[in-house]
Protein backbone atom coordinates (compact mmCIF):
# COMPACT_ATOMS: atom_id res chain seq x y z
CA UNK A 1 0.00 0.00 0.00
CA UNK A 2 3.09 2.47 0.91
CA UNK A 3 4.69 3.96 -2.06
CA UNK A 4 7.80 6.30 -1.67
CA UNK A 5 9.16 7.75 1.13
CA UNK A 6 8.15 11.42 0.31
CA UNK A 7 9.93 13.18 3.23
CA UNK A 8 11.31 13.24 6.73
CA UNK A 9 10.39 16.16 8.97
CA UNK A 10 13.00 17.41 11.39
CA UNK A 11 11.40 19.83 13.73
CA UNK A 12 14.43 22.91 14.42
CA UNK A 13 14.56 25.56 16.87
CA UNK A 14 16.66 28.04 14.59
CA UNK A 15 15.43 27.61 11.18
CA UNK A 16 18.37 29.95 9.24
CA UNK A 17 21.06 27.84 11.08
CA UNK A 18 19.63 24.28 10.09
CA UNK A 19 19.49 26.00 6.23
CA UNK A 20 23.25 26.94 6.93
CA UNK A 21 24.14 23.75 7.98
CA UNK A 22 22.05 21.64 5.23
CA UNK A 23 23.42 23.97 2.85
CA UNK A 24 27.10 24.95 3.39
CA UNK A 25 27.89 22.37 6.03
CA UNK A 26 25.94 19.16 4.43
CA UNK A 27 25.80 20.49 1.00
CA UNK A 28 22.41 19.87 -0.24
CA UNK A 29 20.34 22.22 -2.29
CA UNK A 30 18.05 24.11 0.17
CA UNK A 31 14.79 25.94 -0.85
CA UNK A 32 13.50 29.09 0.38
CA UNK A 33 11.14 29.38 3.48
CA UNK A 34 7.53 28.81 3.15
CA UNK A 35 4.86 30.05 5.90
CA UNK A 36 2.04 27.49 5.89
CA UNK A 37 -0.78 29.23 8.19
CA UNK A 38 -3.25 25.99 7.87
CA UNK A 39 -0.72 23.87 9.53
CA UNK A 40 1.43 26.52 12.06
CA UNK A 41 4.42 25.89 10.56
CA UNK A 42 7.34 27.47 8.02
CA UNK A 43 9.23 25.19 6.19
CA UNK A 44 12.09 24.74 4.12
CA UNK A 45 12.16 21.56 1.70
CA UNK A 46 15.91 19.95 1.60
CA UNK A 47 16.03 18.42 -1.92
CA UNK A 48 18.15 14.98 -2.14
CA UNK A 49 18.27 12.84 -4.94
CA UNK A 50 15.60 10.75 -4.09
CA UNK A 51 13.62 12.21 -1.47
CA UNK A 52 13.26 15.10 0.53
CA UNK A 53 13.92 16.47 4.25
CA UNK A 54 11.54 18.88 5.58
CA UNK A 55 12.84 21.42 8.25
CA UNK A 56 10.10 22.60 10.29
CA UNK A 57 9.43 26.00 12.97
CA UNK A 58 6.79 27.10 14.56
CA UNK A 59 4.69 29.83 13.06
CA UNK A 60 1.99 31.18 15.17
CA UNK A 61 0.29 30.77 18.58
CA UNK A 62 -0.64 27.11 18.43
CA UNK A 63 2.19 25.37 16.28
CA UNK A 64 1.66 21.92 16.44
CA UNK A 65 5.36 21.22 16.39
CA UNK A 66 5.79 23.88 19.71
CA UNK A 67 5.05 21.50 22.91
CA UNK A 68 8.08 19.13 20.39
CA UNK A 69 10.63 21.65 20.31
CA UNK A 70 9.85 22.38 24.45
CA UNK A 71 10.42 18.97 24.66
CA UNK A 72 13.77 18.30 22.04
CA UNK A 73 14.97 21.99 22.20
CA UNK A 74 17.85 21.29 20.47
CA UNK A 75 15.15 19.49 17.67
CA UNK A 76 14.87 16.14 16.30
CA UNK A 77 12.87 13.69 13.50
CA UNK A 78 9.19 15.17 13.74
CA UNK A 79 7.68 12.72 11.45
CA UNK A 80 8.27 10.05 8.52
CA UNK A 81 5.56 10.77 5.28
CA UNK A 82 5.03 7.94 3.15
CA UNK A 83 2.84 8.55 -0.31
CA UNK A 84 -0.30 6.87 -1.36
CA UNK A 85 -2.32 6.60 -4.28
CA UNK A 86 -6.20 6.57 -2.50
CA UNK A 87 -5.95 8.15 0.93
CA UNK A 88 -9.12 7.21 1.73
CA UNK A 89 -8.80 3.55 0.62
CA UNK A 90 -5.10 3.82 2.80
CA UNK A 91 -7.18 5.27 5.66
CA UNK A 92 -10.41 3.09 6.17
CA UNK A 93 -7.55 -0.23 5.59
CA UNK A 94 -5.73 1.38 8.41
CA UNK A 95 -8.70 1.65 10.77
CA UNK A 96 -10.15 -1.42 9.53
CA UNK A 97 -6.68 -3.21 10.90
CA UNK A 98 -7.19 -0.92 14.48
CA UNK A 99 -4.74 1.45 13.61
CA UNK A 100 -6.04 5.13 15.03
CA UNK A 101 -6.14 8.13 12.53
CA UNK A 102 -5.36 11.74 14.26
CA UNK A 103 -7.98 14.34 13.70
CA UNK A 104 -11.59 14.20 12.40
CA UNK A 105 -10.13 11.38 10.40
CA UNK A 106 -10.78 13.63 7.47
CA UNK A 107 -7.73 14.25 4.73
CA UNK A 108 -6.08 18.05 5.44
CA UNK A 109 -4.70 19.99 2.47
CA UNK A 110 -0.96 19.70 3.24
CA UNK A 111 2.54 21.67 2.92
CA UNK A 112 2.26 20.35 -1.06
CA UNK A 113 -1.58 20.49 -2.03
CA UNK A 114 -2.04 17.11 -2.02
CA UNK A 115 -4.22 15.06 0.69
CA UNK A 116 -2.64 14.26 4.07
CA UNK A 117 -3.36 12.24 7.23
CA UNK A 118 -1.53 11.57 10.27
CA UNK A 119 -1.50 8.28 11.94
CA UNK A 120 -1.07 7.70 15.69
CA UNK A 121 2.63 7.25 16.75
CA UNK A 122 1.50 4.51 19.22
CA UNK A 123 -0.08 2.26 16.20
CA UNK A 124 3.65 2.86 14.26
CA UNK A 125 6.25 1.76 16.56
CA UNK A 126 6.48 5.21 18.14
CA UNK A 127 6.95 7.13 14.92
CA UNK A 128 4.40 9.96 13.80
CA UNK A 129 3.62 8.83 10.32
CA UNK A 130 1.51 11.21 7.62
CA UNK A 131 0.30 9.65 4.53
CA UNK A 132 0.06 11.83 1.49
CA UNK A 133 -1.97 11.38 -1.61
CA UNK A 134 -0.16 11.74 -4.89
CA UNK B 1 28.11 16.67 -0.52
CA UNK B 2 25.45 14.26 0.53
CA UNK B 3 23.66 12.28 -1.72
CA UNK B 4 21.05 10.25 -1.58
CA UNK B 5 18.64 9.15 2.04
CA UNK B 6 19.96 5.55 2.15
CA UNK B 7 17.67 5.06 5.00
CA UNK B 8 15.62 5.71 7.82
CA UNK B 9 16.19 3.56 10.93
CA UNK B 10 13.13 3.12 13.72
CA UNK B 11 14.43 0.98 17.02
CA UNK B 12 11.11 -1.23 17.62
CA UNK B 13 10.24 -3.18 21.13
CA UNK B 14 9.25 -6.20 19.44
CA UNK B 15 10.71 -6.93 15.51
CA UNK B 16 7.95 -9.66 14.82
CA UNK B 17 5.12 -6.95 15.84
CA UNK B 18 6.71 -4.29 13.72
CA UNK B 19 7.23 -6.33 10.36
CA UNK B 20 4.02 -7.70 10.53
CA UNK B 21 3.15 -3.90 10.72
CA UNK B 22 5.00 -3.05 7.86
CA UNK B 23 3.96 -5.96 5.76
CA UNK B 24 0.16 -6.61 6.28
CA UNK B 25 -1.43 -3.47 7.27
CA UNK B 26 1.25 -1.25 5.41
CA UNK B 27 1.62 -3.55 2.73
CA UNK B 28 5.37 -2.38 2.12
CA UNK B 29 8.01 -5.34 0.86
CA UNK B 30 9.71 -6.84 4.14
CA UNK B 31 12.68 -8.11 4.03
CA UNK B 32 14.12 -11.32 6.85
CA UNK B 33 15.62 -10.27 9.95
CA UNK B 34 19.41 -10.05 10.22
CA UNK B 35 21.81 -10.44 12.88
CA UNK B 36 24.66 -7.98 12.93
CA UNK B 37 26.45 -9.03 15.85
CA UNK B 38 29.62 -5.94 15.33
CA UNK B 39 26.63 -3.45 16.02
CA UNK B 40 24.54 -4.91 18.51
CA UNK B 41 21.37 -4.94 16.65
CA UNK B 42 19.16 -7.40 14.31
CA UNK B 43 17.72 -5.37 11.58
CA UNK B 44 14.65 -6.12 8.75
CA UNK B 45 15.00 -4.02 5.74
CA UNK B 46 12.11 -2.10 4.58
CA UNK B 47 12.08 -1.93 0.52
CA UNK B 48 10.13 0.88 -0.37
CA UNK B 49 10.43 2.16 -4.58
CA UNK B 50 12.72 5.24 -3.55
CA UNK B 51 14.81 4.17 0.31
CA UNK B 52 14.79 1.93 2.98
CA UNK B 53 13.41 1.62 6.22
CA UNK B 54 15.98 0.10 8.77
CA UNK B 55 14.10 -1.54 11.30
CA UNK B 56 16.15 -2.22 14.64
CA UNK B 57 16.09 -4.34 17.79
CA UNK B 58 18.63 -5.10 20.26
CA UNK B 59 21.22 -8.04 20.17
CA UNK B 60 23.65 -8.78 22.97
CA UNK B 61 24.48 -7.57 25.96
CA UNK B 62 25.37 -3.70 24.66
CA UNK B 63 23.71 -2.96 21.71
CA UNK B 64 23.71 0.87 21.39
CA UNK B 65 19.90 1.01 21.10
CA UNK B 66 19.04 -0.82 24.44
CA UNK B 67 18.80 2.88 26.26
CA UNK B 68 16.93 4.16 23.23
CA UNK B 69 14.34 1.77 23.84
CA UNK B 70 14.43 2.33 27.84
CA UNK B 71 13.62 6.17 26.84
CA UNK B 72 11.47 5.38 24.10
CA UNK B 73 9.21 1.94 25.14
CA UNK B 74 6.85 2.13 21.97
CA UNK B 75 10.08 2.69 19.72
CA UNK B 76 11.20 5.82 17.36
CA UNK B 77 13.28 6.56 14.79
CA UNK B 78 16.88 6.21 15.96
CA UNK B 79 19.05 7.97 13.17
CA UNK B 80 18.98 8.79 9.46
CA UNK B 81 21.62 7.58 6.53
CA UNK B 82 22.66 9.62 4.11
CA UNK B 83 24.92 8.42 0.87
CA UNK B 84 28.31 10.11 0.35
CA UNK B 85 31.09 9.14 -2.72
CA UNK B 86 33.46 9.06 0.13
CA UNK B 87 33.37 8.97 3.51
CA UNK B 88 36.85 10.39 4.36
CA UNK B 89 36.70 13.61 2.61
CA UNK B 90 33.43 14.02 4.29
CA UNK B 91 34.28 13.69 7.49
CA UNK B 92 37.32 16.08 7.19
CA UNK B 93 34.64 18.30 5.98
CA UNK B 94 32.23 18.25 8.59
CA UNK B 95 35.12 18.06 11.21
CA UNK B 96 36.73 21.67 9.88
CA UNK B 97 33.21 22.96 9.92
CA UNK B 98 33.15 22.26 13.34
CA UNK B 99 31.12 18.54 13.47
CA UNK B 100 31.49 16.34 15.76
CA UNK B 101 32.16 12.65 14.55
CA UNK B 102 31.19 9.98 17.05
CA UNK B 103 33.37 7.19 17.96
CA UNK B 104 37.09 6.83 16.97
CA UNK B 105 36.53 9.08 14.14
CA UNK B 106 37.40 6.32 12.04
CA UNK B 107 34.88 4.39 9.82
CA UNK B 108 33.17 0.98 10.41
CA UNK B 109 31.51 -1.53 8.02
CA UNK B 110 27.82 -0.68 8.44
CA UNK B 111 25.21 -2.95 7.43
CA UNK B 112 25.42 -2.70 4.07
CA UNK B 113 28.91 -3.57 4.29
CA UNK B 114 30.05 -0.33 3.56
CA UNK B 115 32.14 2.41 5.34
CA UNK B 116 29.71 4.12 7.19
CA UNK B 117 30.15 7.27 10.50
CA UNK B 118 27.97 8.64 12.80
CA UNK B 119 27.79 12.49 13.38
CA UNK B 120 26.95 13.95 16.58
CA UNK B 121 22.63 14.34 16.99
CA UNK B 122 23.78 17.88 18.60
CA UNK B 123 25.31 19.20 15.53
CA UNK B 124 22.64 17.93 13.26
CA UNK B 125 19.57 19.55 14.53
CA UNK B 126 18.93 16.78 16.99
CA UNK B 127 18.83 14.05 14.60
CA UNK B 128 21.83 11.22 14.72
CA UNK B 129 23.03 11.28 11.20
CA UNK B 130 24.80 8.27 10.16
CA UNK B 131 27.01 8.48 6.68
CA UNK B 132 27.03 5.70 4.47
CA UNK B 133 29.84 6.23 1.46
CA UNK B 134 28.26 4.19 -1.74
Amino acid sequence: MIGRLNHVAIAVPNLDAAAALYRDTLGAEVGPPQDELDHGVTVIFITLPNTKIELLYPLGDNSPIASFLEKNPAGGIHHICYEVEDILVARDKLKADGARVLGTGEPKIGAHGKPVLFLHPKDFTGTLVELEQV
